[in-house]
């Protein structure tokens, strides 16, 4: 009854994946990170080959039941947001290749569901998710902590998914359905 | 000793696809041409998936040898050009992929080549590009026109590929290397 959830952090330079585990009682577990991309002196279609390459494998090898991406709506720096969107676009598409759930999650969302605080910044967010996966030490790469903590944003606020999952869970699997049913009765108790 | 380019306007919405094949001559050729995309109501994964399905296609059957796409970095609405970003995201992967070469040219530079007039309007554009593909009529759908005019733009222009194939054409074909010289030997009659 373990919700796999993927967590995307976009961006061409540095990409971030984190995998984490969530059972219905919230509790979470670290089950793969990394961070990939290039630098920008390589072609702009090899940059995009290479997140393309990187996502088909961590989909194939994690198998997740949710890809949940940072909604990258809000950045308002038009030169980044290219990049960020093209890398955006492709983790999307090979998951939805895949059948898999496509989530979004601003940026606030994500530092309010981990540490309380929509205005928290990069290192409250690491030190929550370190704490929050039960780690040692800080996941690395280092900034690959956005990623996980997108994947325990969306498997904590389920409810955020896309219109295709709402609309009466036709695109759930039973496992993910069986979840969000359990997480609406922990979130009728504790909320 | 044709060269084929398929020319990409892209968009979620309404993404145009041309492909034309140009001779040394300049001598230019509609091969094929169409819009794809899906209506804003549709989940993103969705609309990314049609477009990536769409673009597989079209390569499959198409086997161009440059894709050229538009440079959406000039659009100044952060709304629009996430999709536009994400389509053209997708359409670049998909080439890479295959091996072939990807262009990007500006709409300046697109009107610039088709009209003679960097600040032409849709129906000047439009007109040009039946002329110069020798058409009774404007190609369908109506606004496919523009990714036909990159298509033209690319093979007429020629020395605007990314940096990969300008780094001494290590990425072109012996098709496209012999285009090149043809090319720079008309450049050197005509401009």
């Amino acid at each position: 009854m373990t919700l796999r959830v993927l967590g995307i952090d976009p961006g061409l330079t540095r990409c971030g994946f984190g995998v984490v585990d969530v059972e219905p009682n919230r509790r979470a577990t670290l089950a793969g990170v990394t961070v990939v991309g290039t630098s920008a002196d390589v072609p702009l279609e090899q940059r995009l080959l290479a997140i393309a390459t990187a996502i088909d494998e961590w989909l194939d090898r994690y198998t997740p039941d949710v890809l949940a991406v940072e909604r990258v709506f809000s950045q308002l720096n038009v030169s980044t947001v290219m990049g960020t969107a093209q890398a955006s676009g492709i983790v999307i598409t090979a998951a939805a290749r895949r059948g898999i759930t496509v989530a979004h999650h601003t940026p606030t969302e994500v530092k309010a569901a981990v540490t309380g605080n929509g205005q928290a910044d990069k290192a409250a967010v690491t030190k929550m998710v370190t704490r929050i996966l039960r780690l040692d030490t800080p996941p690395r790469p280092a900034d690959a902590a956005d990623a996980l903590a997108l994947a325990i944003t969306h498997a904590w606020r389920g409810s955020a998914t896309t219109a295709s999952a709402a609309a009466g869970g036709r695109s759930l699997t039973p496992a993910q359905r069986a979840w969000a049913e359990a997480q609406a009765r922990a979130q009728r108790r504790k909320w």
